[in-house]
């Protein structure tokens, strides 16, 4: 995933890291046909689909975090909008389909250069099944949720929110970010 | 920025379009050591300045849109925050510092491949000065928007919004998406 760029996508000879004229920062410069490599954040993208006060987990069945419990979410496409690739997530991961809510929770996290953006959503029926990459599939009542299981900090955060949220009876989308360590 | 990729960034011999294994999309593989590249698409962060009413806008010294009005904002970087990405196009463009206030509208461009974050914002101060990127920075009241010469959609759409904000006496987040033409 965050392989060095050791040579030029377009012509295939090597770069270097140089500050482009009018730029701040180095980039992958080529040396031979002058094309400037920009690397950038990448979005994660998914859904907390919620049935009857119950919310819906994948336990995963890839690294990292080999069965550990998310919520469906994942890398978004190319030509997608933030709803398309929340929704193909959920499809692909747990074989359910959602009507979206809001824009629920955005995390930043620097650390690995990525933003986690996950929308509340309403799972549209209980026809759902694991996915290539999941080992199961279940719906969680609130005190069920596997706390110590869960696979990674934002969605650990997104459901304690959401638990606040159900507690406090009112929804409020949540923009924050994780430190570097 | 969209140049095909042609060659093997990890290793410099050619790459051909397939689908690998356990994957649903094309991407572009290497034909010499396997390695997967994908593309994903790209955050545009940037900030809706207000001062007294009056908002902040810079008047592009760059292509696309030369000559026209916009809102700071640009290219998110590898290991910065959402909002971190917002003070410093703000300040690269406009010179001016900003206390962040909720993150305001967030688009989905489908046909390039980004997405348009921007957060309301304070100007600190009204020490700013325009940037290289821009020709000139200046407060115009909600009246005196230049509509017709604003360079991007979602830049209009995000100050249509926060007019109707303006007018309504409440600000509202807004989540949409800019159809592929």
């Amino acid at each position: 995933m965050y392989s060095t760029i050791r040579y030029c996508s377009a012509c295939g000879q090597p770069v270097t890291l140089s500050v482009p004229p009018g730029d701040h920062r180095p980039r992958h410069v080529c040396l031979g046909c002058g094309t400037v490599h920009y690397s950038n954040p990448k979005l994660i993208v998914g859904a907390l689909p919620q049935w009857q006060g119950r919310v819906l987990l994948c336990r995963r069945a890839i690294e990292p975090q080999f069965g550990k419990w998310t919520l469906p979410a994942g890398f978004m496409e190319d030509r997608e909008t933030l709803a398309e690739a929340a929704r193909r997530e959920t499809l692909e991961e747990a074989g359910a389909r959602l009507e979206l809510e809001e824009l629920y929770t955005v995390f930043s996290v620097p650390r690995i250069s990525q933003v986690h953006v996950i929308y509340r959503a309403r799972l549209l029926d209980l026809d759902f099944a694991p996915g290539e990459e999941s080992l199961e599939v279940a719906l969680f009542d609130l005190d069920e949720i596997p706390w110590t299981e869960i696979a990674f900090h934002t969605v650990r955060l997104t459901l304690e929110h959401y638990r606040a949220d159900r507690q406090s009876g009112q929804w409020r989308s949540l923009v924050g970010e994780i430190p570097p360590i």
